[in-house]
């Protein structure tokens, strides 16, 4: 790292984001980028203030990716909250706020998708087609346009984090992804821009996740192995959630996610569940 | 354009040519890329040389993509001859030759593709499925690994240079593609790589491309507006070379590649066609 810090910015044309990277490298700069959809939490905060560490420019990205919801998706009525946004951002040590908008990053014609054809299938894939297509193009596009030497990601997207990793290998990027734990609410809900949507009886209900994972995780300190069992352990808790509606809850390989009948490596339980209309997902390593 | 000239310098390895563009970026240079397959013909040379003219940097990558061919097309026998290109770059005033092997471009587990979702459906695509998959998978890696500020492409492969343009675009790469004119022999003939392959015979019936796409040409300056005419007009000399055998023949818009039955804007005609077994394409672009 080297050299003081920049004053605080906020950049919305594409072409401004990437002259100003484009200088702050020629500098010798350390680019680090935090994209995110908004609306942040501490999870997004945990991420700017580790990218804040390891470099001498931060940046966030804020954008409502619109390729990355389905049809019948929350894409209008995602939260949003720039103003609150920005005031966390300069709070955690931000320097340059990216925040296009929609036309800017998407003009007329574009056609041009990036797949990560095996890790995209399962999971989440399999229920929202083409999110992690969009998903991985965005993050390329944020890329291109950030030149970041760092990127930094939540875990809680886990089956994305993977993704990324792999796209970013696959593609040349040179750039070391950053995978940070996930943040969780005292009570354990993971935190999610998406939580704001729950009502108080359903924001109860929605535990059922992090209970469940929490259940299997024992069940594996107690030396359980069997995929089964784990997966029956973490389904518990939603028999007291009648309002919660499992989406999926598998468990599998953390690098590959290749379905696990045993815990004999390194592995994920992800969840994901309707509670009410909203989706909500979460998930936990487990060793074996 | 700044500062004196490299020395030739022959990198193999992807990490190698990242860290040097890195370093020759951050001195203020500006770097051209030309990607091609080897095996360099005039047509690449006058990419060499344009890219010579513009660039500080002038970056040549030779790497035959497997991901580009077919499972029945001619991958393994693609001619080459790596000692020839080298000498004939050096000529040219090439700074950097990029030329990894297969394993160093595509490792374990690679499963990230670019598609460019409309450009690459007809002609070219239809017959040849996963081709510009490929191709714009294995120019994002370049780009990615040279990081560019101009990269050079030939005409002949004009619905490949739709592509490229498309995915700079959309993908927000910041290159300036520059597409330059097909280098033909003294009769006509296209200059290939692939034009190895014709045994005399078939290098004499291989005029009925170009002279169809002059034919049309002529039809137009004669005030033929009519597709069916043009194209007709294009097939007439396959009539006299009976080892031919039209893959395609088409009238598209230049830019959007849509298909055309009246020249009433800036067109391509695009041929390819099997002579023997040699499979070979030619274009003309055609003005109202």
């Amino acid at each position: 790292m080297t050299a003081s810090r920049l004053p605080f910015e906020i950049i919305r044309d594409p072409a401004a984001m990437r002259a100003k990277v484009e200088d702050l490298r020629r500098d010798g700069r350390t680019l680090a980028v935090v994209p995110t959809m908004g609306y942040l939490h501490e999870g997004h905060l945990s991420l700017l203030r580790a990218a804040r560490a390891r470099a001498d420019v931060v940046i966030l990205t804020i954008f409502v990716n619109p390729t990355q919801f389905g049809p019948t998706e929350d894409l209008a009525r995602y939260p949003r909250d720039e103003d609150g946004d920005l005031a966390k951002a300069r709070s955690c040590g931000v320097d340059l706020a990216f925040c296009p908008d929609v036309a800017a990053m998407y003009g007329p014609g574009a056609q041009t998708f990036v797949t990560v054809r095996e890790l995209e299938q399962p999971m989440c894939g399999e229920r929202r087609p083409g999110h992690f297509a969009g998903v991985a193009t965005i993050v390329t596009k944020l890329f291109n346009l950030t030149r970041p030497h760092l990127a930094f990601f939540g875990e809680k997207d886990f089956q994305q984090l993977a993704i990324i990793r792999r796209l970013v290998r696959d593609l040349d990027f040179g750039i070391e992804v950053v995978g940070l734990p996930i943040v969780r609410e005292p009570d354990g809900l993971a935190m999610s821009s998406r939580n704001v949507y729950l009502a108080p009886d359903h924001r109860r209900q929605a535990l059922a996740l992090s209970r469940g994972l929490a259940a299997a995780a024992a069940a594996v300190a107690a030396g359980e192995r069997d995929a089964a069992a784990l997966l029956a352990a973490a389904r518990a808790p939603f028999a007291e959630a009648p309002d919660a509606r499992l989406d999926y809850l598998e468990l599998r390989g953390a690098d590959d996610l290749a379905p696990l009948t045993r815990l004999d490596r390194r592995a994920v339980m992800a969840v994901a569940a309707f509670v009410g209309t909203t989706r909500l997902i979460d998930n936990r390593v487990l060793q074996p």
